[in-house]
């Protein structure tokens, strides 16, 4: 399918061509074709005038775990240890797969609703993750990130669950979708499983060249105890075993120390800054500036919606805007609005290896519209402050996802809502928190 | 005209009733005539099913400058100070009636879609503001913000204009509409005037029973100049003028001491916090568990969405939440939901002396209608949860000011939003920036 946006104002988060306007791009099959301002030759399938929009690339949500939908406010009010283990754990311990089918679908369906093109997540039950994601449209870094609660000398694959679950997600789903799945080898995190489980799994993605996925540094207690326990913060300790060797994403990171994030420059991994949920789970704000200064890279993620409670990226890089203002600020000035929203596109992108988060030719076409007629958008003094500062999951009117429309006007084209509701209301919600 | 909301899920910020389910809410001219769980008796002219949406009472924006939605994000990235007299002030300079009237329509137009049934505004040409409210359906506490910034020695009301302001915006516009339109006393700030001018607005006040609004201590430095030139806190100082005799609002209290919060307790002044705006001015955040714990009342507000970049009362509630984990949870945990509701509900109306912000027989009828069965707001473990944490302008359905409908499912039914759009770009754009 071809496809042209006429007339259209392009964020195209290229540096050589920042926004573009009265722009043409053209789409075929799955990737960009061309951008400028004149209308390319050829025949297209579709043309769409783009006159009080723009277009920009998908937006990226770099750390989720999607099916976490069906958890949405539950535990509200509580830190991020008694969240976990008053409410989270004993819920997830009653998921099924059709469970973890419905609530994948519906976070999706937000997703998509809101703008986001593609994401990474970590979540049990992954390939059932995976077949929604392949069917939804986007794109999707799957991780089931590994957790072994036994002793040390008692590990070994067998007994460890998710070796056997990175396996068969590796084995059955890597580069599904001529590559609209891609795995990540994943740990979840430093404290819910030991050397090693983490050696296993830093040998796994290195025999597969995967990236990797963990949890680091969210809060100061974790951060703490490490050092205590093992003499290292948890950025070091991974790597001690080899798990960073392929860089990836590290989730959260709002105790980084100069140097784990001096490592994770170094490591080509990426920290994802999960702003509303870690305020949420009073975890802390992560520091962006100081992150940059030791030359990390950086990009966005809104976590699991039972911790934030939603799955807007808009709103995400608001909240990353808005909260290093309130102590870092003042030595830096204002995080500008371009790097915002870089880390909500080509960032997250980069991070998750994928050739997207640009307009550009030769581009996977990740693509949303937003209608800037809409009162909270209009007028415009700067595009880009009001994809920070203005911009909300109802002023996106198309989502373009590998090429295919998947979401436009309020209409999924590839989810049935209705269904999806069905599914939660009449099967996931009594099957986990019983009832009817 | 008689309307009964059927089947409906009542939050009714009502202590007696807080959450009602399968409620029947009946409106009767401009008021709440019944709220119960029996279908009450009588004719209706129009009956609204409420199955699987949550009726709430409208939403109350504190503090807000409604025509500065002309300057949306105009000035992104500086401080108060430099935003100010860099960009807003010789903006300003430019405005007239007309411009005045097309960004109070556009900036209603926002609030309208999104849920706010009542503000108090300060601003310029606040005859034109009251004209264009009283047309758009929702109710206002209307003020002019004196600003003088002559010699305290050659003040008199004749040399400063906004005492004349003062006079006839009170005689041609209090009690306007029925009650719609309130108008206030007010004093833009301390730093903006000099003590006559407070004299004169005390007394202007005291006279004619009226309220006040100002802005307080909003950023450290104009507190602490405050401190220097006169020994007092701004909070302090005013109060020795007579200006908070009839209670009010005072707007932002990001540095207000302890001292001063008790004397706005004492007073009847209600702190409107304005999370947003203070942090993207980098003003700071107001400590809301402190007030509160002095004894103020707290409400809040969008303030203007020149420094926002939304007039999103939502947003308000969820970053209002978020930004006091950052410090102020450790001592306290999390600020409840149904205090973040009450502030932009309850407490905004009473802040502002209206009947209102409460679902219950003889209240005004100003109620929003949200569909709960959206993706973003489903599934729902706890409603109060949701309005803070998770939900947006897009699940407002239905916005009903004073007994009447004035929006409802996407479509204004008081203003003409083409209109205003052409307004906004062929005349206000053109005549306050240049160009065409």
């Amino acid at each position: 399918m071809a496809v042209l946006f006429e007339h259209v104002t392009a964020v195209t988060m290229d540096p050589a061509n920042p926004v573009l306007k009265d722009a043409f791009v053209a789409v075929e099959g799955t990737k960009i074709a061309s951008v400028g301002t004149v209308r390319p030759a050829g025949e297209f399938d579709r043309v769409i005038d783009g006159t009080g929009k723009v277009l920009m690339p998908g937006l990226v949500n770099a750390h989720t775990h999607v099916p976490m939908a069906l958890f949405r406010g539950y535990g509200g009010g509580c830190d991020l240890q008694h969240w976990l283990h008053d409410y989270i754990f004993p819920a997830e311990a009653k998921l099924d797969e059709r469970c973890v089918a419905a609530g994948a679908a519906l976070g999706l369906a937000e997703m998509i609703a809101s703008g986001t093109t593609c994401i990474a997540d970590m979540y049990m039950k992954t390939e059932t993750i995976a077949q929604t994601v392949l069917e939804a449209g986007i794109s999707a870094n799957l991780s089931c990130g590994a957790v072994y609660f036994g002793a040390p000398e008692d590990f070994s694959p067998e007994a460890c669950n998710d070796c056997g679950n990175h396996i068969r997600l590796f084995e059955n789903w890597h580069n599904a979708g001529d590559g609209q799945i891609l795995v990540d080898a994943s740990i979840h995190a430093e404290y819910t499983s030991c050397p090693p489980a983490w050696e296993w799994v830093a040998d796994f993605a290195q025999k597969h060249n995967l990236r990797m996925h963990v949890h680091v540094s969210e809060t100061h207690s974790e951060h703490e105890k490490c050092l205590e326990k093992y003499g290292k913060t948890p950025a070091a300790l991974l790597d001690q075993y080899g798990v960073w060797q392929n860089g990836g994403i590290a989730a959260h990171c709002v105790w980084l120390s100069g140097g784990d994030a001096e490592l994770f420059a170094k490591r080509g991994v990426t920290a994802v800054h999960n702003p509303v949920s870690n305020l949420k789970l009073m975890s802390g704000v992560a520091p962006l500036f100081f992150l940059r200064e030791c030359g990390m890279s950086m990009a966005l993620g809104t976590d699991g919606v039972a911790s934030n409670n939603s799955h807007n990226m808009f709103e995400e890089m608001k909240t990353a805007a808005l909260t290093q203002n309130y102590h870092f600020a003042e030595d830096h000035g204002q995080l500008p609005a371009a790097d915002i929203v870089a880390m909500a596109t080509v960032n997250g992108a980069r991070a998750l290896g994928r050739d997207t988060g640009v307009i550009a030719p030769g581009k996977i076409a990740d693509l949303i519209l937003l209608d800037f007629t809409h009162p909270n958008l209009f007028p415009c003094h700067d595009i880009l402050e009001h994809l920070v500062y203005s911009a909300a999951p109802s002023n996106v009117v198309m989502n373009m996802a590998r090429g295919k429309i998947i979401y436009e006007n309020g209409a999924f084209l590839t989810l049935d809502l209705d269904r999806i509701r069905v599914e939660v209301e009449r099967y996931a919600l009594p099957h986990i928190f019983g009832g009817t």
